[in-house]
């Protein structure tokens, strides 16, 4: 077994048994630099830096206001990982110790593909950060941050040289503010979380049929009768630019259009292509409504609109969505019929296309570069627009030899509850982008993790975004050919630790959801239960179950992290053991896990109907009791090379089967191991 | 053994071990309400009011904004309970089922002895919060939050009828900023702390030797020579005093003078009676340095500072500190000295009256009433000047008979890491106040908890100050009978686990701590040990160990609670064996507790030196360990009645007696209770 993690619960059981004398978890090894995203490249020497109250920062060459915060910024997180108050230490009398040397100025807006490079040499006495403009100094404290540890000698980082820059210029996180609203502070945490893996797009999708999110002082109506109140003032969008110019990101602002828009229609119902009346749509899924790209009045209030949010968001790029129309309304409308006839337009695809078309003339016209997903892409599409990719590498690949340029965000959707290493893996350039020509290639600009947030609110959304969203920057800005998945998921624990430096709640908030649901201080035993189960992947919770978006996300499927490091130990376990390669020490390890997930239920079923959130969980508990049995006996069979009989043995895969089938919208993840065992009892 | 709060090691050590099946914590039961402070006057009713996405909150009669924005915080801190989303509940087409009732406005500003009185009437359906004034309803919508709790049916409240007002109107908690900055947001989170508790003076104790921190635009030095850089604009301070406001709290400032002063002096030692030049205090301690108090310059000085701080302050009282001088600059100035004799002042307490009387003068001209420390107290100190005591309820009473109101501290000093129940016993009216008159009772205005910074940071601050401020909060609002212990033990456990949704760290920060101590993300035997020690009591820390503002917080003694659950649980197991009245099952609790902490050496021992910060920790883990195995063997001469060797029972005490004293500044917790196991051996 390759402990990766090794989670705590095992770790106290074992100690508590006395069966393996392991360490509690295993440190991060002297010779391993716990970096995400890994520098492009990196030069280890010997012996340490010690950080101590003498620590001291000194800013050099070129200066400016981001140069300064950026430094008290990075003596405040230094001060969280350390407990080592670094404040005032720009009065301290100490020379330097800590030297960093800027060449010049950043672009006053930060542009697509402005440098990201850095220099950091790290000696035993000394450290020296150059780089060419503010942007790769940013990157460089960052770095420093993730080699921080704590060591018999105090804390400190390694002697080490780094020479690093982006694969890729474009490296975003989409965050879904339509469907649940986020706070400024929640997407200020998630901003400080991108900076510290490095990365420096925030696309920010504002309007959705549930609610269109930013005030607008032409048409007020759009967050007057097109939210439920919560929405963002210019003055708080104004901050929230500022705040991830601060931290060297762009913000890109999405307005879906011409479908997604029923909060428009709310307050501006001659926009839209059906009859109305409008309300904001409470529901999930994809819906009718459609602006109505057919008449003149569509455009001069988009021009308008456009005018004033071109204005307020000051990056190059400018999104306009342009995903999934149904067409119904348009198909229902004999005005708009009768214009598409007249038109030509043989489909809605067509119609779409000339709306798109007159929409990027507005956006150009205010010196915009047009964003938007696959579908804006049509033959006459013109070349400058960039398109967002969720339709997978094929599509995007076409775009790039069509000469567009684009993005991908298919394998980056982090709202689908796919483990890190799926995400890892999905490469910008792989599949038809292998086959690119190197300048179609340089189209390709990157990729964009997607957080959509029909199944998360401001408490559980960190916890869908973070950790494994540092797994896909780490795609998106080191080099290709890494794809080490141990090594990535040994690093990403260690990640995960240090993005609570950064106020993340991707750690806390199943604690305190825990403690909610059962009222208790410490649900030991729905802890247990939690580290067995998964959200189901894809798009299967809603097929599961009513949502919409007044009701709570408050129960374990909430709680529970997208991705169980328990199931995937015990996972890595099971094939161990099946291919005969497991230690005595492993074989045990498997045995107290399964033993401890069989013995649960009898704690906790007990509780279980004492709170309405728990209730539903009476069969989840007692099926990962019943399927850990099963797992014992099979260990049991394995260890003793005892023949089974072939009916015991369809009995278990019933149950295993049975087992499989989400319950309380949780999928069981010990199952899967477990079948392996059993089918491995088979061949004895 | 009262199961208070079972600890969940032991609770899951009892799970893996199969010994007990017990539950794995006590619920609230149905009957008792777990309110603190506990209102005045509460009858229960038969059922409950089920809290779910109907649940609509109208404002009836007086209406303003501080109202409106109670209820939209309400609604806030509802959701984070329950995970159910109640935004925008105030356009729901819902009828209201919770009627708030307001018969009048407040003060504009808040005034002591404002009638902070609230009904609330919760039947089945409908719940109903009547109050003369904003502040009862403030206070009622908290009393609501407290009882909501999660059952089989959702989350609820019981029916209930309340009719409560507070027993004292000064209830206080001070916070030093001085010795330790700490920025608006820990100070906003604390304020809601106190809301949720109905403490309504914030005491903000802003300058001190060690740094100046506010603004003054009169004597901008004060702030700029006078501290680090960290201090609070003017802009700031007003934003704190509406968000307390917002609160039902009043904010009084601490400009302590003429001592605890040096800060005030690097920038202007004119003020000062030694030759100087001054730098900022980095020690801690009582240091000579004070204004002086014969040159007019000071009082035309404190005369242009106090115009321009009682207009940034609007309570009506202002405290002027006046405490700890030890007059060795006095001593030493001869013309101060002359000053003196020429007044015929007989010693330095004169000179400080003298001193105090111009201040009050000065105070009083600005239309504000004087607050000091005891030692302003003399026998000519005008009537209306407030004193705060620290000295005790002896001090306390003495001014009420002289005929100055005051309020008790002594017993409140939450940096003292006392016990919850010692704070909670310590009663305003207590000792000599029980023999005052009626009239002079009426001049003990309350308390204030009092958290002194030099042993706190941002980081653990909110650890020293909750959840045991619940509990002095409990003894200056609910009535004086009311003193049972455990019941507020286990009151304070639920109440602690609420103050999370407050936003404050209390809890989260030790976690957090282990974490950084160790690096790894689950330093399960670190914990183990920390659940046994405890800082020593009193001020015995700086004595142990030099520290000064620059010394790092960050090892153990930090991390740790200044009152140890486990050890206080394990107390009371002890006390229940030694007396002959614990069951078998209590037996069995404390063998797995001793058990617990006799292993856990072996495991964490061989990774203390992995870290400077465990380092010191080696002896403690290994003492911990010898206790514990003399409580097991203890246990067995106890429950073998055999008769035990003196010569080994005296060998036994010498372990005890070297593991009590403290090391690596920490107290070994489990002592008393081994050796009240081991002493009973020897009546065997």
């Amino acid at each position: 077994m390759k402990v990766l993690e090794m989670p705590w619960l095992a770790v106290l059981i074992f100690m508590i048994a006395g069966l393996v004398n392991t360490p509690e978890m295993k440190s991060q090894s002297a010779g391993a630099l716990a970096l995400m995203p890994m520098p492009a490249h990196v030069t280890q020497g010997d012996g340490q830096f010690i950080i101590n109250g003498d620590f001291a920062v000194e800013l050099q060459g070129y200066k400016d206001a981001r140069v300064a915060s950026a430094r008290s910024r990075f003596l405040d997180v230094l001060s969280r990982e350390t407990g080592i108050p670094f404040f005032g230490t720009e009065m301290s009398d100490h020379a330097a110790n800590f030297n960093v040397k800027t060449a010049g100025a950043s672009d006053a807006v930060q542009r697509l593909g402005e440098d990201e490079s850095y220099h950091l040499e790290i000696s035993t006495n000394h450290v020296e950060l150059t780089a060419p403009n503010p942007l790769g100094v940013l990157h460089g404290f960052q770095t420093f941050l993730q080699l921080v540890r704590i060591t018999p000698q105090g804390f400190s980082v390694p002697v080490v040289t780094i020479d690093d820059k982006p694969r890729f210029p474009w490296r975003g996180l989409m965050i879904d503010v339509g469907r649940h609203f986020m706070p400024v502070p929640v997407i200020e945490r998630n901003l400080d979380g991108m900076e510290a893996v490095k990365l420096n797009v925030f696309h920010w999708h504002l309007s959705e049929n549930q609610g269109f999110r930013v005030e607008s002082k032409v048409f007020p109506l759009l967050q007057q009768k097109g939210s439920d109140g919560l929405y963002y003032t210019q003055q708080e969008v104004r901050e929230v630019i500022q705040y991830a110019r601060e931290r060297g990101i762009r913000v890109i602002p999405e307005f879906d259009m011409p479908c997604h828009t029923t909060s428009w229609f709310v307050g501006y119902p001659q926009l839209a292509s059906g009859a109305g009346p409008y309300k904001i749509e409470t529901r999930w899924g994809v819906f009718d409504p459609a602006m109505d790209p057919t008449r003149e009045g569509t455009y001069q209030f988009l021009s308008q609109f456009l005018g004033e949010m071109t204005a307020l968001f000051p990056d190059a790029y400018f999104h306009i969505g342009g995903d999934e129309c149904n067409g119904k309304e348009w198909d229902a409308n004999p005005r708009i019929q009768a214009f598409m006839k007249a038109h030509g337009f043989k489909d809605d695809a067509a119609l779409q296309s000339y709306f798109t078309a007159r929409v990027q003339k507005l956006v150009a016209a205010r010196h915009k570069i047009m964003e938007g997903w696959d579908e804006v892409l049509q033959p006459d599409t013109p070349k400058n627009v960039l398109i967002q990719s969720w339709r997978g590498p094929t599509a995007l690949a076409e775009a790039a030899r069509q000469g567009n340029r684009g993005i991908l965000s298919t394998g980056y959707y982090v709202d689908l509850n796919q483990s890190a290493a799926q995400h890892y893996l999905a490469d910008p350039l792989a599949g038809e982008g292998a086959s690119l020509t190197p300048e179609q290639k340089e189209r390709v600009l990157g990729g964009e993790a997607a957080m959509w947030s029909e199944f998360v609110t401001q408490e559980n959304m960190d916890s869908r975004i973070w950790p494994r969203t540092a797994a896909i920057a780490e795609r998106l800005w080191s080099p290709q050919e890494l794809r080490d998945v141990p090594s990535m998921y040994e690093r990403l624990a260690v990640i995960s630790l240090k993005l609570e430096c950064y106020g993340l709640k991707h750690r806390s908030s199943t604690d305190m959801m825990l403690r909610r649901m059962t009222g208790k201080s410490e649900p030991k035993s729905l802890e247990v239960l939690a580290t067995a189960v998964q959200p189901p992947e894809g798009y299967a919770r809603g097929a599961l179950k009513a949502y919409d978006n007044r009701t709570p996300l408050n129960r374990l499927v909430d709680a529970v992290l997208p991705e169980s490091d328990s199931a995937r130990i015990f996972g890595e376990l099971a094939k161990n053991i099946v291919a005969g390669k497991a230690s005595a020490q492993q074989w045990a390890q498997a045995r107290e896990w399964l033993t401890l997930w069989r013995e649960n239920d009898a704690k906790l079923q007990p509780r279980l109907n004492d709170s309405e959130l728990t209730a539903e969980l009476v069969p989840v508990s007692l099926k990962l009791s019943q399927v850990a049995a099963i797992g014992l006996q099979a260990l049991d069979d394995l260890q003793n090379h005892h023949a089974v009989n072939e009916a015991a043995l369809q009995d278990q895969m019933r149950v295993l089967k049975d087992a499989e089938k989400p319950e309380a919208v949780l999928l069981d993840m010990v199952v899967p191991s477990v079948r392996l065992l059993v089918q491995a009892t088979g061949t004895n």
